[in-house]
């Protein structure tokens, strides 16, 4: 139906488009599919007794005050709280340096409102986030990507990139999403002294740091551009982003965002425009339920079920997928990347994995230039073992068929 | 402290403020000032009891599914329920005519992302509600302000801003914030049928609608729109806008969209890079909470409860302010607005104010062109009638001083 609207979208629209992750959410509706798509947390593992309990409490002991209006920054002790824990890890921060936002989608957002002017070039990861670019083509920036490896961000191209004149750098530096791949402290140490040499500053996302099932933790590069300018506790150049969708609940729509206080100031403006501020009975129950430890608790029970799940779909791949195919094997965090023969089409194979009853994410959604056509990503947290198997190998079973026709002799007509 | 990130700000951050609403949002934490500031709902009317039992339920019955990830337009059963309460008030929309914000300071902010590029006009009333001028000035429009009186929107200077080509035209017909003031079904009749002759769309901000204590609810925009091209249900050339914000509690961040679904196409794109979904925890509460009759019986008990405060306000105005004050008589809503003698400043009489212990909001902070200064905003929905009489007393003594003061001769010094 044409209205008096149909005319009048904003030139920034045309680089707007459904995602492709969002559109496949819908069908993890199906039953008896298996899903490796989508980034979802097990459900088995959220922690519902306690949120009964704490939801509870806070209705009944600030109930009034849970459901007013509050203020943009974030309610004051989960701030205190976030600062608490951000400092464990190296991050020394006051409740100042925090802003609560609506979910890292929205941190994104804010970042690109109050940052980027219409082509703006942001240098990031290829294959990056796909939820970031999203955000940032809102506000018409050009992305500078850079290749990985297994060591994360390749640093070679690094220095042409950022002679390009990004207005910042993005990194996902533990278990990026989609690779999976962790950044090597011997590249954090290069990007950092590269980015301090051109003087461009770092946006560093960080939902999976906690979810370690292999090797030591590394430090963040917020903290390590800190050491660099003389073990100051936070220089401000790196702002840091974590949420708590992944080690509590998705569904609270729950993150936050570490940086300066005059980028927070600045930030709290443009979130006052964007939603007034984060839901207030959300934030007091996400505090109720992570004080006093719970969290800790609760984030060593969220690593001992993914460890299984990796290793579950490790086993799987090495057993079905057929030969060709490689995976990347990831330290932490929800994903796989899985990389087919370099003429296969990952997305062609998403319809006939659907029939089958499978599902999984065509990589190249999370390319910035629409490369990466022969690559997929693959959830691990979301499915129990068992289904990973079983989904493994209806996955492998697909691309077989794929590889087959593939090196079947075309027929050619007369 | 300076940082990488100081010279980096986007051009659009100059037109962002933070907005004196919410700065004094933070002076409600006094405990014996008496604010008329802010636009909060009574917490005495939240229905404590009702939360908790419908958390409860949600989580024994829902638990995994409510702390999820869910799509992006909301969730559906609450799109349904919307769309019943939206038909008994005429507007004839399926759910999928529906995209649940994160409040309705979201929904002006995803239209100001899909609808404006830098410089485009909006006609709007002047003064006109606060948090859709941050909105829109950070997608850089321009404001084409309308003049009120007690009619509302003024529709004889309505033709020649309709001649400016405006993108649309923003209006809240009910109980507008700031002024209290409910459109004329006259009025409505002119400004449908002078927006269609020049083809310019409406977006109808109804926070309010419900909240009606004397005379008869008039139809919306959106209906009468319709109506005028037919007696069709929904034309679409009205956006219409309402939140669970005064009828439930603010601190849900819980509101709707009513548009064309190509409309709400474009709209969950946008969202989806703002903040992927709002929260599916409280979607579900609030579906819990207000399905079978309770939100109906739950809006009778607040019309009954605000109806008799805003007789309180009218009241104590009446006995406490000084000749030359003039002020609205609201059939609705949450708010009053006052009129000072010309020369007055009413920011500068907040300061005082504050000293006496009490508060309001400045109406210049609703102007798009700075103007009236002379006129503040009172909310008369937060506090008790007798605070409010007391409020009231005390402001009216901080005018009347201010008034003796300008009529003193001013000392020439020799």
């Amino acid at each position: 139906m044409e209205t008096l609207w149909s005319q009048r979208y904003a030139l920034r629209t045309r680089r707007m488009q459904s995602s492709i992750v969002r559109e496949l959410l819908k069908l993890i509706e199906k039953p008896d599919l298996i899903s490796f798509a989508g980034g979802l947390p097990a459900p088995e593992v959220f922690p519902i007794e306690e949120f009964r309990e704490a939801a509870e409490r806070v209705l009944s002991e600030s109930g009034p005050q849970s459901l007013q209006y509050s203020t943009t920054e974030g309610c004051p002790r989960l701030r205190e709280m976030i600062a608490r824990h951000t400092a464990r890890y190296g991050i020394v921060v006051k409740p100042e340096n925090i802003l609560i936002t609506s979910g890292s989608q929205q941190a994104l957002d804010l970042i690109g409102k109050v940052f980027l002017n219409s082509g703006d070039r942001i240098a990031l990861e290829r294959p990056t986030y796909l939820g970031a670019l999203q955000a940032w083509n809102a506000y018409q920036a050009q992305f500078l990507g850079i290749g990985m490896d297994d060591e994360g961000m390749r640093t070679d191209d690094l220095e042409s990139v950022l002679r390009g004149g990004p207005k910042f750098l993005y990194a996902l530096p533990n278990f990026q999403n989609p690779t999976g791949v962790t950044l090597s402290l011997k590249r954090r140490e290069i990007i950092i002294d590269m980015a301090d040499h051109f003087g461009v500053p770092i946006i560093e996302d960080d939902p999976y740091g906690q979810l370690r099932y292999e090797g030591e933790h590394l430090p963040s590069l917020a903290v390590m551009d800190a050491r660099a300018r003389g073990d100051k506790p936070f220089s401000g150049n790196v702002i840091y982003l974590s949420t708590f969708s992944k080690t509590l609940a998705p569904g609270l729509r729950l993150a936050w965002i570490v940086a300066p206080v005059e980028v927070i100031q600045k930030l709290v403006q443009a979130k006052q425009g964007t939603d007034l501020h984060t839901g207030t009975f959300v934030q007091m129950v996400a505090f109720e339920l992570a004080r006093g430890g719970f969290l800790d608790k609760h984030v060593l029970h969220i690593r001992s079920v993914y460890g299984v799940r990796r290793e579950a779909i490790l086993a799987a791949l090495a057993k079905h997928m057929p030969e060709g195919v490689r995976w990347t094997r990831p330290q932490g965090g929800l994903f796989i990347w899985a990389i087919l023969p370099e003429l296969m089409d990952a997305t062609a194979l998403l319809r006939e994995a659907i029939e089958e009853k499978v599902a999984f994410v065509p990589g190249t959604a999370f390319y910035d230039d629409g490369s990466g056509k022969n690559t997929m990503r693959l959830n691990f947290s979301n499915a129990t073992p068992e289904k990973i198997e079983e989904g493994i190998a209806r996955l492998g079973a697909v691309i077989q068929r794929a590889l087959a026709r593939q090196r079947e002799p075309v027929l050619q007509k007369v």
